[in-house]
């Protein structure tokens, strides 16, 4: 079965509205990075077995969608890559428990094909980590941390292990040896590290029309990224930053001289490197003995990863 | 290890802000029907295991806990059992993720302990009905609905399908066999529907001493249960209680008549009929090769269930 059919039938319900919900959130789409991630993975080992690897591709992806409608609660969001968000459209409530379903057909799913304790118990505390990532997001918004370690701990929580998990348990589902599992899950962490901080930056130096989203969303919601970390501590207009970024209602000319002060100073470049060496990891953590068009895939993924403009 | 510390550690994290919210809800409290239950039908067959069996206690204490933090949020609850929600003390926010947070937690535990893919699916599809049933009854607020069929399907999903597989999986957890295993699943029902009414008419003729809130706070949040929907069928004030139970900011003067009109009716006894007839039908599904200690104590547990005015 395809991945989108698998993930229909994931979210079929007898009730309309549970159904509803389900179809609208697969059919608005996304990049289908977690599961595109995870079947490279799955076809790096020597079995392949598509019935067995097929449901947990699905699992992976509600698991994405149920945080993504949580998510979206919480930024009040009402439109993302173009649709119109669950909460926009049915409602802060019926959005929590919409996301709970999903949550639990994701792990309904990894028991009714026996994926076993190792897996589960990976996906289980990935939600752990999603969560517990967003609450410290929340709590540190409109605080002007300059700790570039609370930062990675952060979007490690909320990309990097999900992107870690993924290549993990594809190596697990294609029997790999253990040090190649530990070595593409290396490589899904540094990958997804390098992915956010490329995510963080295009909100610096892109505009509405590539990413879909005003640049400085992140400035207006208090949340403090990388090149903005890296610019209250070397520009000259650094007090004049910290003001802007720990303002919890500020206008649109703030959030403009923001970016111009981080673009001005050497964030965007010194964001760019980490995200460059955070790369560089990922390419020196591929298992040596994969066969030569996979690690290719790998390559090319992490290529993309880290020279995508929108 | 005794629950209560199986439910702390299970909590533990590294972020106080996470742990602070767990330990929180862990400290206010609560019957516990559900683990108590779940050790019950852990004692009623073959094999004990202490080590095996308290895990998956705490397990399904922690999927009640998430899913009454979720609900505190949906419900805008300010207190529970007289201690201050989640939502109250943190915010909206943060209490969806702590649910998704302890929610996760639950299902980790399972694949910790390699409970399997029958246990872990059959909490799974519980958190499934929880979040569908609670959308169920969101849904049909203020609507006055007459549908006997459908709160018997809503109460199931909120309440007597936990019971049920509180029954169910500690049954397979002592390795009865298949019968006895379907036969307490059906008892876990059947004490969980009578429960549920008895809860359900406990709001309609207690009063705010003995539930610790306030009667006829079903109706005033739209909620149509069984002695409503009756005196609906059969009252001659059905028009005046009609109306009064779709008006969404009822007053206090409404609320106090609806209870006036319902407790007039049949609708008491008709539910207090189907109550027992519940309870009778679980002690009829009790398996016959119990020991008569443990068979006592479920024929106790359905008394309890059937007679209790708190």
């Amino acid at each position: 079965m395809l991945l989108e059919d698998e993930l229909l039938q994931a979210v079929a319900s007898p009730l309309e509205l549970v159904q509803d919900i389900g179809t609208h959130l697969v059919k608005s789409g996304g990049k289908r990075l977690r599961p595109a991630l995870y079947l490279l993975a799955a076809h790096s080992g020597p079995v392949f077995e598509r019935p067995k690897v097929m449901p947990l591709a699905a699992a992976v992806e509600l698991i994405h969608m149920a945080s993504l409608v949580h998510d979206d609660v919480i930024d009040h969001a009402d439109t993302r890559r173009g649709t119109i968000t669950a909460n926009a459209k049915w409602g802060n409530q019926i959005s929590v428990l919409s996301g709970d379903y999903i949550f639990a057909r994701a792990f309904s799913l990894l028991a009714a094909n026996e994926y076993g304790g190792r897996i589960t118990g990976r996906l289980a505390e990935l939600v752990c980590d999603l969560s517990s990532g967003e609450i410290m997001q929340n709590r540190g918004i409109y605080q002007a941390s300059r700790d570039v370690e609370e930062y990675y701990d952060r979007i490690a929580k909320k990309t990097a292990d999900f992107l870690e998990i993924c290549c993990e348990i594809g190596a697990i589902i294609s029997q790999m040896e253990e040090n190649s599992i530990q070595g593409l899950a290396a490589y899904g962490h540094a990958i997804g590290m390098a992915f956010q901080i490329t995510d963080d930056l295009l909100d610096i130096t892109s505009d509405e029309k590539k990413i879909g989203k005003p640049a400085g969303n992140d400035i207006r919601q208090g949340i403090v990224t990388l090149p903005v970390i890296r610019a209250l501590e070397t520009s000259p207009d650094s007090a004049e930053l910290e003001h802007i970024v720990t303002t919890r209602a500020m206008t649109d000319e703030q959030v403009a001289r923001a970016l111009t002060i981080v673009r001005a100073s050497d964030g965007v470049a010194f964001a760019q490197a980490r995200a460059d060496a955070f790369l560089e990891n990922a390419r020196e953590s591929l298992p040596a003995e994969l066969p030569e068009h996979i690690a290719r895939a790998y390559l090319e993924a992490a290529e993309f990863i880290g020279h995508r403009d929108f």
